[in-house]
């Protein structure tokens, strides 16, 4: 069942491991059947060495495991949280990767200094607010899905344009409209947090770019009037 | 004699190599056969090019080397100190990776920053006092090991729940309930240290995450309500 | 048509790939033929995977595409506005690599910190000036390449002695006398910007390096008098 | 003539880029046939690609070139400098490494923070004076030779005990009784500076370990008393 699906989750997770977003099995991927309402996700704890396609579990929309030998990823309830209320996320990605991570650490949003940012988010990313004691002693990963789209809701953004969060003292929840491009997002996410990080210890000072440089770079490969990449092509980049 | 922790501990010397703890022959691990008290540790300076299970020498808990063509670790006696007051202890690796000895350097403790850190150590990973000029000249490498166990008892820390302490000036003594998982958890400790440091450096003022955070993320992968991973597999992880 | 310029312009950009410089199709390199006037560039936004030699557009130096399957690079012009204002230069590279755009993003110039910087560059490398809202909102990528020009005019420098600039909130820019002396360029930009970051964060107080050590250092790899490499062998270096 | 010290000078130059301490040509090895007074050394600037044993350039002590087709590294007078005056230097490596670099170009010398250092180098890594305007702009290698020896001198330190030097604005020249034990003090050089920065930038406070942890820690591993590594075989570590 979702064979195609499972295919694509599975390799996603192994991408993420391969760009080196994550150690041991320190993060998971999951897609949506948007029809169907179901979603793939890899397997809780199981070493990639030995994870095979067939292992990703399929679980509905609602919270009910339909497939799988093996208990789903523990964040299913967030990635849950986020197709349910994101309408256009087809892919979901969640890592410790070291400078994102550092970000959520240090419960800072990351600042748009550059067009590298600029061509793939459309401003800052969000850091959440920390979670409350009850949040965190209720039905925690339900939570932490919640308090992201919480924090879209609040900060007015949307979640097409600015597909990445960080969840405070936690690490970065990153999405897309395929599983590759949430893996893309997330690969991409780190490294302008890196370049982020680097920059606010040379220039403490800094501060985002300007909105029209913003919306040159974003526009320019996203919407309507973009003309980056191959208008005659199929692709991930347009 | 004791082939298969000979082997074990052999692979797990290579592990550190392979996954950048170490460089050249700059540390090392042993592991324990508790019902017959000897451990199994790598010798002393050899290239791990020509490094083979055969080569790691095995000494009683008493410091008596048993079987050995070759001197055992100069760090032995640190080992074998732990060995003898931490009983859950059935590996016990020593790197000088680099983050991780930068916060020894820095005589600083790893604060508990995220929960990357909460998944596997359940708070902050604590430096030791400076040894004293009397320790440093006398029985250094058991003096070592005594001012681990000291550290341990004067913070009331239990070793099973924080498994790996920073000594000061020097670097990170790590350990776990097999000789894979003190493997694991040196590359882990490597992780968060760098989290750590970038976090810190970002921004200063930062302090550890709340305790509910702490408990929530320790104890949902450790302990008898765990929920991580597979219940129904053995495994590294639950 | 120019098939080996495009065999050279292809596999200059496998190289900055492979030497680390950008990620995914994160960067582009083009070469020219001063006697035809026409250049090579990559396409845009093609996965390296499946780039070839023959998928590079030509363009001429007045903008028509004169060959190509795809639309070229999105910054090919600012690539032609170099070439028509920087007589020596063969080869153009832009990139995002990390420490080099961390600079264009603190808007500050890499300073001549050591020898390593003067062995390659005649100075610091400058940053330019943040792009007016005019210049972004018309023809955006025409005008980088004019900020670029203007930039080393009222400065007062030679391209060919300084072949890199920083755009600010943008990157790198690099080019050389020949495509790979401009590959060549563009890594050594990022191993000096790197150095002199760090540099910068272990001694805020460091300024650049004394005009005689400069000059020394410059001179001793760059023209008539120069002494390092083989005098007797064509080659790369001299 | 030589061709088992010239195999092993072009096996140290193909290390020093294989471990990560030069980019392109970035860098020299040489080593000594301390009989004959004859030194085997990388020629300038050729290509790794196709470097060759038999391409090793002979240059007596007194400067003059015995054998080789092409012009010896640019920094041979620097390294016959150290030859004739450090009696016990066998070999000789120079770098552009970049946490080496960075102290020299920060005029800092790299203090000794912890174990991992005082393992190797006894006492912190001195750094240069920086050259006069005269020095630089007469016989410029020679004189960086004996402004190394000088600092030497100067401080009262025993080169066979600080097998390293930070030249300020340049780099480190590395040096060992053996072309072998050279290229190890260099990758360890390094790795202590990347530490000894890291550590700095998280407690600007701290400063070198105390004596008899320095004493403790070098005296282990070098001289009469040593007891690191194996007393009855022969190897790169005692």
């Amino acid at each position: 069942m979702l064979s195609e699906l499972k295919e694509k989750v599975f390799q996603a997770n192994i991408d993420i491991y391969k760009k080196g977003l994550v150690i041991y099995t320190w993060g998971n991927v999951s897609g949506i059947d948007r029809e169907k309402g179901i979603i793939a996700i890899k397997p809780s704890g199981v070493d990639y060495d030995t994870l095979k396609p067939e292992d990703m579990v399929l679980v509905g929309l609602d919270g009910q495991v339909i497939e799988g030998a093996y208990n789903p990823s523990t964040d299913t309830k967030t990635h849950l949280v986020l197709y349910n209320h994101f309408e256009t996320v087809e892919g979901v990605v969640h890592t410790h990767a070291v400078h994102s991570t550092v970000y959520a650490q240090a419960h800072e949003p990351i600042p748009c200094l550059g067009t590298t940012h600029a061509d793939h988010f459309y401003g800052e990313i969000p850091v959440t607010e920390m979670m409350t004691d009850e949040e965190i002693g209720g039905d925690y990963e339900t939570e932490t899905g919640r308090l992201i789209v919480r924090t879209f809701e609040e900060k007015h953004l949307n979640p097409a344009d600015v597909p990445a969060v960080l969840v405070a003292s936690h690490g970065p929840f990153v999405w897309g409209s395929s599983v590759d491009k949430a893996v893309y997002n997330a690969v991409t996410l780190e490294e302008i947090a890196k370049m982020a990080l680097y920059t606010s210890l040379l220039n403490p000072d800094i501060r985002g770019i300007k909105q029209t440089l913003l919306d040159k770079h974003y526009l320019r490969k996203h919407g309507k009037d973009s003309y980056y990449g191959q208008q005659n092509i199929e692709g991930e980049e347009k």
